[in-house]
């Protein structure tokens, strides 16, 4: 079961309460965090995020709302004495920033840090049972959005089908693969009458900061939930290309031409108070899309 | 008439709620912020400080608790348009930290940022009729306290007495710069006559992050208000000295000795969750202390 918990949903200054990008994924085994605005560490505690399940914290890009949370948090987990491996994976002078930052404050580290610089879109990792991938977005400076895919998992035994068979359980492993399985006598058993097929692998896609681009379609074409920006509202659309941002009706749009089950819109310009208006807005082009509300765990459907 | 605003009472890790150290001092026609922690931003906007009045920011060293924040803070004045000069005065290698950040964010300043490089105790700047000197306080970094010191002011013109005496308004300035008046007559007429003492200036000193260390003394002896770090109770003394920390009764000893009217204690270590220990503590040595609390002003009496 996955599940994104949103800490930050505003856009680039803080404002009513709301704060910068972040997220939490989580999985049944580990989570990672995307984007590390100001005050992310303090969210964590805010919303009993367990810091410690926090394997892989990914960073879409260097603008200041996106990772100005990330050195602190890092140093608290020193402070704190984690101990178990962390990973970052950002572009690659985030690192540049951290080391400086470390050295400054002759920063103890007691845990293994291993930064990964995105070189490319494309494959990041294999994470458990879960393909991370990154793509390009249209925005002011370099940017990614990244692709979270649970991978086909191996059919399911048929506890049933195999006693009934008498298959020993030594060819368990070959039937989970997908092969047929031969008796002892030489009968061939097709694989479907002893497995079943295992749920889907869920896609969820976080689409970072962007302008209206269809060209990110095909990186998160079917996925399950994806997370795009809004920052602005159909009035503001000229102002949202310009400043390389979207509105919800765009977000809307890509969602819809990506054929995704579920859509959450976030990073709301500090002009919004109120923000009912950026769920009707998408809803007339995307109805399965919900505000990306701090604090709140959207399961992936 | 001065007065200190907390925006954060912590130490390093955020922990109940409390928040990094960064304070505010007002005067009556500006503001100075003292160190940035992260979150500072938000801080401001929760406790309805006026941005605009802030013209300087002082960092007292480069752990990230005390100026992680202020990076976001500048990045949000762009943001937001400003454009009234903002001034830095900081640890010389702060500069290259900033300038990199923003490099990478590729951020368009719109007001003029002026870096000051602390390079030795003493002297700072005089602003408006505040003079600003540090100290050096003895931490694991290089760090350094704040005194802020308002200059004598002139003498007040009595308004009676000038008019009984028949002196003319050319006279006045003389006056209050302290000077005896001659009449057309050739009569001397002694100031004391026809002024009075200005109310005495307010100095307020922001000790940092510092062990117990009577070295700091001279700087602020008989300062009308102090903020010294209070990190531990008494039974933690000696980790407080290996952590370059102090306690409590260690903050007030200081205020003691330096004959200081009132003290405030703050940089409470997240292993206490409740705080009134801190302040029986520091009123067993000096009773005129404060804990310094998120969100409240402290008048300098």
């Amino acid at each position: 079961m996955l599940g994104v918990t949103i800490l930050g949903n505003n856009s680039a200054v803080p404002a009513f309460e709301r704060h910068p990008t972040s997220q939490v994924l989580a999985t049944s085994s580990r989570s990672f965090l995307i984007d590390c605005g100001e005050g992310t560490q303090i969210q964590l505690i805010r919303y009993k995020i367990r810091r410690s399940r926090i394997s892989h914290i990914f960073i879409s890009h260097l603008h200041g709302d996106h990772y100005f949370g990330l050195v602190g948090l890092l140093n608290s987990f020193a402070l704190l004495g984690r101990q178990q491996e962390l990973h970052v994976v950002a572009p690659p002078a985030l690192q540049e920033v951290l080391e400086l930052q470390f050295k400054l404050a002759d920063t103890r580290m007691p845990y293994p840090l291993h930064f990964h610089a995105i070189q490319a879109p494309g494959h990041l990792m294999t994470i458990d049972d879960m393909e991370i991938r990154c793509f390009r977005t249209d925005h002011r400076i370099e940017c990614f959005g990244f692709v979270f895919k649970e991978q086909k998992k191996p059919r399911r035994i048929n506890a049933e089908a195999v006693q009934a068979h008498r298959v020993h359980y030594s060819a368990f492993e070959n039937l989970r693969q997908g092969n047929d399985y031969t008796a002892p006598d030489g009968t061939v058993i097709k694989n479907e009458q002893l497995t079943e097929a295992a749920p889907k692998g869920k896609t969820y896609a976080f689409c970072a900061d962007t302008r209206y681009d269809e060209s990110i379609i095909p990186a998160i074409q079917g996925a399950d939930m994806i997370y795009h920006e809004a920052t602005y509202l159909d009035n503001f659309a000229a102002q949202a290309h310009l400043r390389f941002h979207s509105t919800s009706k765009e977000a809307a749009r890509i969602a819809q031409k990506a054929q995704v089950k579920k859509l959450l819109i976030g990073h709301f310009s500090s002009r919004y108070d109120v923000l009912d208006a950026f769920e009707t807005e998408a809803r007339e082009v995307f109805p399965n899309t919900d505000l990306a509300l701090e604090g709140v765990c959207y399961r992936i459907p």
